[in-house]
């Protein structure tokens, strides 16, 4: 967290248009704000008006950078999917580089299926069709994650067909009714998550 | 087929509200031309005005039953959702009653499959978003349906979870861009839905 607004942007993972660093300054303690309005608040707590305040912006600013409140939530999720690329593609393992390929499999279906629990209300308030909500190159970069994990298992399969399987399951707790989404409707999807993944890899 | 329109409706499937049968009748007349529209122009070939000359009925009619283009669509994948609950609820083995829990799966699988690509252009036209495509109780039914085949496998596992991590295998066929529906593609989802039955319940 950066309850003051003045650390500079993360980096950028993937291809980005580039930002002026004033602007891209500008965004990030925009969404520093949101994000402490959406923690104490949360999402019913984030206007333009208040994100503004909070961020000592002027509103007209707010407006320009995302548009409306469905804009500002699509970008809080841009940067928690920029944050859990990095913990995949360069994190510590099982999650990151250097475990063994079903171990990373499963730390990373139980990842994910965290981050997409915590994340609900976020994806249903920034109003994306179910389609959209992993658009390239989000949706890309897990697949071929997915992929490239399931050829190192060394397991002969049709990894693009198993790969796409997975991939629906995991964005499958986004269909989960919000009230169902308990903590131990999470460990239990994980754990169903883990079984599949070794099931068939077995 | 009925290319004259002159069969009665299919007894519905499920709860319904209950019909007039001249008005069920009606219904399945203007079904039935739409289909055959489709069947022979593709869907871009139904409008309104043809769907009631086809069906030989007044225009008003036709926007009094369906509302608009979209709600033709929907009535359609009603009737195709109808049928596929017949097959499975009560047709022959293995997707009917009889055969071996585990064989009943993965044809069921393999038949959905076949079914959703079949309809995928007409579910892209029916606008329905992706969360409402299978609604109570097409969804539910299909739900409780793999959930009861788990059970009767023997297998322990945590069967609505794995229901429902299923259930999602045989949604993403749905979010494959239509290009990429071809007939190797689909047996090859088949496959790898045979591959992930078998492998879970092992």
């Amino acid at each position: 967290m950066d309850p003051h607004g003045l650390l500079p942007a993360r980096p950028p993972i993937g291809p980005q248009p580039p930002e002026r660093s004033d602007a891209a300054r500008n965004r990030a303690r925009l969404l520093d704000a949101a994000q402490r309005i959406v923690d104490c608040e949360g999402i019913a707590g984030v206007t333009m008006d208040g994100l503004a305040a909070e961020a000592g912006v002027g509103k007209g600013t707010v407006f320009r950078r995302f548009g409306s409140r469905a804009g500002v939530f699509a970008a809080l999720l841009d940067d928690v999917e920029r944050e859990f690329q990095a913990r995949f593609l360069s994190g510590p393992p099982p999650l990151g580089p250097g475990a063994d390929p079903v171990e990373r499999l499963v730390a990373f279906g139980r990842a994910r299926i965290e981050v997409l629990a915590r994340q609900a209300p976020l994806m249903r308030a920034a109003e994306r069709p179910v389609e959209e909500r992993f658009e390239v190159p989000a949706r890309v970069v897990v697949e071929v994650h997915i992929a490239t994990l399931l050829r190192q298992s060394g397991v002969e399969l049709d990894v693009p067909v198993i790969a796409f399987e997975l991939l629906a399951v995991l964005e499958a707790p986004l269909l989960l009714p919000e009230a169902d989404l308990t903590p131990a409707k999470i460990i239990r999807l994980g754990d169903g998550w883990e079984r599949l993944v070794r099931a068939l890899l077995r």
